[in-house]
C-alpha cells in the first residue's frame, strides 16, 4: 500500500508544509472544495501547509498527463462526486502527480512553469460542502459509547443482544449537513421523568458527538451487496463528524424507531477529506474482541481486514465558553479518544450497509458513531463525559458544564502520529451553539 | 379553496377522460416526469384519461401565459424540484389554465392552435422518478398499526407513552427509491428466538407495507420552524409508496436505533403526484381520538388543520401471484384501508419535523407509515394482516401467504370518492418480488 508518496523524507517548497505541527504536510494531500469569494466559483482544491492547491489551475495549464490529468479535471468540479467515482487508480495517479509537483523546483512541472496563482492561502478562501450528499448514515460502532448510553437509557439492559454481531446504523439527515459554524440549539419535546406530559421548548441537554466519517467513492448497484474483501476500495476518505444532539429530546422520542429530531436538525462536518491513501501508514488490526465475544459472522469477515482493517485515528474535542473567550484563554481539550477502539472496521459497516442490496452511491456519508474508549476522557460526547450531569466538567475559569450553554464553541481535531511516520492532521470541525429560536 | 377547476360538470375534449372510471378526469390532473423513450429527455407531464399532457410541448408553443407560463416552463424540467418549490399561485395558475386548456374546444387554447404532439398516450412513454429526492422520511401515524405491531414485537409494551404526543417517524434510505417494479428480496441477519446465534440468508418475512408519501414544496430555511398553521402550504402532493419491509431482519436489528437494513433495500413510488389542490375535496377533519387520549401540544394544533385537515384518500392492496397469473385470474384484493384513519395530519408530520430547526427542502418525500384501521381487513401489510404469519391469507387458488414468496406483485392503488365530487385515483405502484442475491 505504501508508495513515494509516503515517504519520510520528502521535500515540499511549500515552507508552511515544513512546519512538524502542520496538518497538512505533503504526504498528507486532502481535498476540499473552496471559492475565493462568496457566490464565487466553487472547485475542487488539496490543502498544503497553508495553502490551496487550486485543481481548477492546475487543470487549465494543463500540467498533469494521463489518469492524473483526468481526475484533475474531475476534481475542479462544484462537488467531488464524480472524481469519487473514478477507479481508485485515477486518484493514486492524481496523488502522484501533485506529490511530484509539489516536492520539484517549485517553479516548474514536467518542463512547465508553474502558474502564479496555483496556491491561495487558506485564510483568504470560503470552504464548502465538498460533495452533493445523496445518503448519510450514522452507525453506534464503539462498544464503549453503546455501553455507557445503554446504561443511562436502559439501566436494565445496557447493551443490547445484537450488538456483537450487528454494526448498528441508522439514517441521518442530510440536508443539516453543512459547515457551518453557528449551530442553533433546536426546540423539541421532552418529558421530566416525574412530569404527567411533555413540553415544548429549547433542549437543556444539548451536546457534541465527535465522530469519524467516511465518504463513499464507487458505489454500487441496487440489489448487489459489496463483500467485505472490497469494501475497502469503495471508501474515498475521512472526515471530522460532529452529530450535534438534543439528549432530553432523544431521551422521549427515540422509542420505537430510533433517534429522529434529537439529531437532524445539525451535523458540522470539517472542510477536509483525508484519503484513505494518505492514511495508509495508519492502519493496525481491527479492534481486538473480548474474550467470549463471537466472532463477526462470515459476510463481515476478512482475513485482511482483521489484520490491517483498523486505524490509528487521535480525535478530540475542545471547548471555548464565552468567558474562556472574554478572559482571552485558550480552549481546553474535554475529550481525547482514538477510532482504534470502534468495535466494528468501516470495511465491515460498509459491507453491512449494503449486504442487503442497498445501493450506496459516491458521496454518501457514512459516520462511525461517537468515538469513545474505556476511560472517561475518551469518551466523545458530554452525555458520557458528565454521566447525563451527574458529574459536571470543571473549566479553568471555575465555570462547569453539564451541557452546552448558549456560547460555547467546541473543537474537533483529529491526527495521526507514529514514530517512522510524518504526522497528518484532518483540520478543524467547529461549531458555536447560538440561542434557541423564540 | 374550491374553485372552477373541481367542477363536476367540466367537459373534458380528451375521450378518455370522460370514462367514470379513469383515475384521470380533468378535476385530477397529477404531476409526473416521463421520456418517450430510454434514455430519452426526461420532462414534465400532466396525467388526463389515458394520456399525457407533455409540458414541455406547451412551453415551447407559448400556450400558457403569466404565472401560468413560468410554472409549465419550471415543470418541463428533468425533475420537478424547482417546479415544486414554487408559490402555490403558480401552481394553480397552471391547473387553472391547464384545466380551461382541456375543457376548450380542443383545437386552440388564448386563439393559439395546439401543437398536434401536445398529448402522449401512457402506454407509450417511460415514467422516471418525478423529483430528485433529497431526504425521505417515514413516520408512524396509524395508531392501529403502532399497536399491532407493538404487540407482536413488545408484548409487554405495544403503544408506546411518546405516541399520542410525538408523530414518531425516522430518516429511510433515498437512494433506494424509484419506480421499479422488480424488488429483490434482500439477504439479512435474522435471528430465530431459540437460536444461539443469527444467521445470514434470505429474509423469510418479506412483507409490503401501503402507504401514503407527500412531497415538500416550499422548504424552510435550517434553524426556522414551519409553523402548524403553514405547514399544509409547504406540501406540494400525494403518491403512493410501497415501503418494503423485512420482518425478520427488523426484529433483529431495529433496537436501539430503529429499522434500517429492513428497509432501506428499495422502496416503491407510483409515477404521479396528487396535487394538494386536485385533493381539496376530499379533506375532512382530523382523526378524532380517543376519550382520554390528550389534545395535540400547542405547536402540533390549529383550530383549520383540526377541521380540515385530514384526508379521505382509500388505498387497497392487490397481489397476483405466480399461480394465479398462469390461471389468467385478476389480482386479488388483500388490503383495503382509508388515510383518514391517520392520528396524525400531515400538516402535523411537517411542523413536528421542522419544529427543531431541521429544513426540508423541496422534493424531499415523507410517508404516512402503514395505513391500517380498526378491521383485519383495514391493515396495511403482512405482518398485521396474518398476525405475522399465524393466520396466513388465502387466495382463490388455493394458495395461502404468510409473507411474500418469490414471483408475488403487488399491486397499490389509491382513490378518492363520495357524493357530489368526480371521483380522482393516485394511479398503480406496483412491484414484483425476485429472487435473493446469491
Amino acid at each position: 500500500m505504501l508508495n513515494h508518496t509516503h515517504k519520510t523524507d520528502l521535500k515540499c517548497w511549500v515552507e508552511s508544509a515544513q512546519d512538524p505541527n502542520t496538518d497538512f504536510p505533503v504526504q498528507n494531500l486532502p481535498f476540499c472544495v473552496f471559492s475565493e469569494e462568496d457566490g464565487g466559483d466553487r472547485r475542487g482544491g488539496i490543502g498544503i501547509g497553508n495553502q490551496v492547491l487550486d485543481l481548477s489551475v492546475c487543470d487549465d495549464a494543463g500540467l498533469f498527463t494521463g489518469r492524473a490529468a483526468d481526475a484533475a479535471f474531475m476534481a475542479a468540479s462544484q462537488t467531488l462526486n464524480d472524481f469519487m467515482s473514478m477507479d481508485k487508480g485515477h486518484l493514486s495517479a492524481l496523488r502522484a502527480e501533485v506529490s511530484d509537483l509539489l516536492t520539484g523546483d517549485g517553479r516548474t512541472h514536467r518542463g512547465k512553469k508553474l502558474p502564479p496563482d496555483l496556491l491561495k492561502p487558506m485564510s483568504e478562501v470560503i470552504f464548502h460542502l465538498p460533495v452533493n450528499i445523496g445518503d448519510y448514515t450514522d452507525f453506534y460502532a464503539s462498544v464503549h459509547h453503546a455501553t455507557n448510553v445503554g446504561s443511562m437509557f436502559r439501566p436494565d439492559n445496557p447493551l443490547l443482544p445484537n450488538y456483537k454481531y450487528v454494526p448498528i446504523g441508522y439514517h441521518g439527515r442530510s440536508s443539516s449537513i453543512s459547515l457551518s459554524q453557528e449551530i442553533r440549539r433546536p426546540n423539541g419535546q421532552t418529558k421530566a421523568p416525574d412530569a404527567a406530559e411533555p413540553t415544548f421548548g429549547p433542549s437543556k441537554q444539548f451536546d457534541y458527538e465527535m465522530e469519524l466519517g467516511f465518504f463513499i467513492g464507487k458505489g454500487n448497484p441496487q440489489g448487489e451487496s459489496i463483500p467485505i474483501e472490497n469494501a475497502a476500495d469503495h471508501i474515498f476518505g475521512f472526515t471530522l463528524v460532529n452529530d450535534w444532539s438534543a439528549r432530553d429530546i432523544q431521551a422521549w422520542e427515540y422509542q420505537p424507531l430510533g433517534p429522529f429530531l434529537a439529531k437532524n436538525f445539525a451535523t458540522t462536518l470539517s472542510p477536509w477529506i483525508i484519503t484513505s491513501e494518505a492514511l495508509a501508514p495508519f492502519k493496525i488490526p481491527a479492534y481486538r474482541r473480548a474474550e467470549g465475544d463471537p466472532g463477526p459472522l462470515q459476510h463481515l469477515y476478512d482475513a485482511e481486514d482483521q489484520n490491517s482493517g483498523g486505524y490509528d485515528v487521535n480525535l478530540e474535542v475542545l471547548i471555548l465558553t464565552p468567558k474562556m473567550r472574554d478572559s482571552g484563554m485558550a480552549p481546553v481539550r474535554i475529550s481525547l479518544g482514538n477510532f482504534k477502539d470502534m468495535y466494528w472496521t468501516v470495511a465491515q459497516m460498509v459491507a453491512h450497509h449494503s449486504s442487503n442490496g442497498c445501493n450506496l452511491r459516491s458521496g454518501d456519508l457514512l459516520a462511525s458513531g461517537t468515538v469513545s474508549g474505556s476511560t472517561p476522557e475518551s469518551r466523545g460526547c458530554l452525555l458520557e463525559r458528565t454521566w447525563r450531569g451527574r458529574d459536571p466538567i470543571e473549566l479553568p475559569t471555575g465555570e462547569t458544564r453539564k451541557f452546552l450553554e448558549d456560547g460555547d464553541e467546541i473543537i474537533m481535531r483529529g491526527f495521526c502520529e507514529k514514530p517512522g511516520a510524518v504526522r497528518i492532521g484532518f483540520g478543524e470541525c467547529r461549531g458555536t451553539v447560538v440561542s434557541a429560536a423564540l
